[in-house]
């Protein structure tokens, strides 16, 4: 047995599990007490193997391991962190059903809330129950930086920190924003055309507000992002529904003669494919010759994994009839409230007095210290580093998914986003699936419950909504042996 | 001559300007300019006096001359430091209307708002043009123990500034509410009874959301908070206007059932006086008897000048039927966008759901550093002081207004309140007189502009909402010497 003053614990090398494996328990049981404080630095490697008498390569390829699992960061040159605290499941434990039952029950409104990262999913509580759609791991969020970016404001400008609140947000922030949606989405727009918004719902929101009256038709995907339909109804607006087909959304037909009409182009919600060019040609002519406007809700556009990136319909329409939405939510959590509206130039007086009947919502407080990441390229380094990570665990999942849940069901591989769709072909409902794995302590979203007009779809969706971000393959693993379980028993 | 290295000006003891006044003009310039940076400390009096060849108390006169035109602010054992910036009017400067007039110009929206600093009234841009009302003086903030504060942070827990965007908000800071609101309101009330929100508006908002459907009647006070109107009409409810008389505002009559009744108990807004503790038992009698609630917004109710402060209705009634709405827009400026409901306790479940159906818009970074700015005391340190210098200001305009303008009209003093209300009795009419000031560059507004039904009233509301917290008494002289002029140029 060796013995180690720093996390005073012994390794048992008569024992069959291996001595990194033995570390690696070590550390996450204390990570999970908060017996180690987050963003507490590791011993370096040739350190701690000293203290241990263990080789080197032991302790890289524990603190490697735990990298992979989500609990340290590494930084060249500064060693590894302790990055997830006692959020994070004890994967190691044989008792996972248990403690995730404990923790659903804990925090019942997280079940009741509709996904897309909108409404949940920040750095509080999340990467215990996969497969909760639409939120970043945190766990890979560089915190130290941030908070650097931050501390410089701190001394070197404290009422930058009171600046951004009044009229469109921070010009700092509005430029940065331009500089992003230019190298990223192709759109060409100057800070005035933009609002920084509490996120990518408020944005919406203000949409609705300064675009459409009392009793006028908005048009919105279906299957779509569910609370959309009730923010259009809650204004006494009238939703229309449009179908989503192998080209995207269809357009409104002759029913209607929306003022609005709410798409994700790049990156259809939930079921995940692109609209056609052809398709977004139609769209923009409807907007022209209607005189309506189209919102783009570019919700994950950053996460493409494969391929050149779609750009964005409202580069190509060059601002003419689109708005377009952005967020930060899907990067660093949607903890900050911090989301943008991209205004076709027209339309930018017509806001600036919208904004001033409803009050902006956005607090000045983030809004400096996110333009200087941006700025800075940490914002990049981050996106770089998590769209690498994310890409792994997509694979993964969809592998494992192939593997063995073929009976069940499929998946199509769009390249892109923060969740896949399962559909079931075996003739389970998702309904019912879902409902059980919530008891096993499971965040499984069913494609049916994104219909926004179930009559008009007939039992067509079908399906489960499964988020990867937020997991390591470890916790993916192990929630796809649950999910198995689920299945199992229903079919049985 | 004396030429001091430190400014790099020099004295002219023949002109006539006493010496303390050409000191006070050289830091007005070069604050104005940018040459003295923001947050600088200027020369202690001993040195500076020295310097210059001056005695120590002309230095001191200086400073405090400055300090009450709110360029400097002092702190005990720690000298003075230049807290306000370029943004501030060079006061000696001869043309005040032109500069001012120009500044409108470039701030178009600025006077399209509705005042109460919900939607306006931020670190920026403000402090030149008196008499907007509601917006606290963001030159004597803190900004240096703010940043402190958000520093520490920083180096000793950088996740804390993600977490508090789910649910209810941060646990400190609700904490810190429940400190806050027993000592200050009278309340007694448990975190889990708080919900932090992005401002008071947003609170406001919620309740409507949470509390009323389409076609439901809520009750509000006439005159009252504009914007209220229109929130309530934007959702389908139906406004039910309440009489204001000298005990406050009337009962709902029987014309209509009110869901709820959004009152002003503490301050009545705009015109000022405080709801009688008779009115306000029969309003929560009626509550209970017709299972309504009532919404107390306690807007402004930190700034008692004189007397004891009056306890919030919600203490009173014990929170069965009544929510409280509280703000730090009044102390911190509405950049933050931070304020909080607190709710009976028998409606937490009800608004747990709510909350997740219009997903929290509070951005998660405020909030710790908030609860540490008043656990340490720092927020009451500068809440005390800036009472103190609202009382001044607010005396020196009751006495400048009754020794100048009382052929005009008169004040009702309620020793309370960012504003006061000038009632006209000369026939003039209000809303000629505040068109006629904006174009001075002037930011008044009408009493008659906050009537939610001018039928209800018949031009009983005439006069000026003069706000005066934002303003040092020299900018508060030089903007009653412009109003001056308006009344005497429509008088003619």
């Amino acid at each position: 047995m060796t013995q180690t003053p720093w996390l005073g614990f012994s390794i048992d090398r008569a024992a069959d599990t291996p001595v990194f494996e033995q570390i690696c328990a070590a550390i996450r049981l204390r990570a999970a007490s908060g017996q180690l404080a987050l963003g507490r630095k590791l011993p370096p490697t040739r350190v701690f193997a000293t203290e241990l008498g263990v080789s080197r390569s032991t302790i890289v390829t524990a603190y490697e391991q735990l990298v992979a699992e989500g609990y340290l960061s590494s930084q060249q040159g500064s060693g590894y962190r302790l990055c997830a605290s006692g959020e994070v499941e004890l994967t190691s434990q044989p008792t996972p059903q248990r403690t995730k039952a404990r923790k659903g029950a804990a925090e019942p409104t997280t079940q009741t809330r509709q996904s897309r990262g909108a409404a949940k999913g920040t750095a509080e509580g999340q990467g215990v129950t996969p497969f909760r759609a639409g939120t970043p791991d945190m766990r890979l969020f560089p915190y130290r930086q941030w908070a650097k970016t931050v501390a410089r404001i701190c001394r070197s400008d404290p009422q930058a920190m009171f600046t951004g609140a009044r009229g469109f947000g921070s010009l700092a922030l509005r430029q940065s924003i331009c500089d992003h949606v230019a190298e990223w989405r192709g759109i060409s727009a100057e800070p005035a055309q933009v609002i920084v918004t509490a996120g990518a719902t408020d944005a919406l929101e203000l949409c609705l507000h300064a675009l459409a009256q009392r009793g006028d038709s908005v048009a919105l995907e279906n299957p779509g992002y569910k609370p959309l339909q009730h923010f259009i109804t809650a204004q006494g607006l009238i939703p229309h529904h449009l179908q989503v087909d192998e080209n995207g959304a269809v357009l409104p037909d002759g029913s209607a003669s929306p003022r609005l009409a709410i798409l994700t182009p790049s990156h259809q919600f939930p079921l995940g494919g692109a609209m056609s060019p052809a398709r977004r040609m139609e769209f923009l002519r409807w907007a022209t010759k209607s005189e309506a406007w189209i919102i783009e809700d570019d919700y994950d556009s950053e996460f493409r994994y494969a391929g050149r990136p779609i750009p964005a319909m409202a580069g190509f329409d060059h601002l003419q009839r689109t708005l377009y939405v952005g967020s930060f939510s899907k990067i660093f959590s949607n903890a900050l409230r911090l989301g943008y509206l991209i205004l076709p130039e027209p339309l930018t007086e017509h806001f600036t007095v919208s904004i001033c009947r409803f009050a902006p919502r956005a607090s000045s407080m983030p809004q400096q210290p996110l333009a200087e990441f941006i700025q800075s390229g940490e914002f990049y380094r981050h996106l770089r580093r998590v769209r690498r990570i994310y890409a792994e665990r997509r694979r993964f999942l969809l592998e494992q998914l192939a593997q063995e849940f073929g009976a069940y069901g499929y998946c199509v591989d769009h390249q892109a986003g923060m969740q896949v769709v399962f559909h079931l072909t075996c003739g389970l409902q998702d309904a019912e699936i879902c409902s059980r794995a919530s008891e096993l302590g499971l965040s499984v979203e069913a494609l049916s419950g994104f219909v926004q007009s179930p009559d008009l779809t007939d039992g067509l969706y079908n399906g489960l909504v499964l988020g990867f971000c937020g997991y390591s393959e470890v916790e993916l693993r192990q929630g796809l042996g649950l999910l198995g379980r689920v299945l199992e028993q229903i079919r049985a």
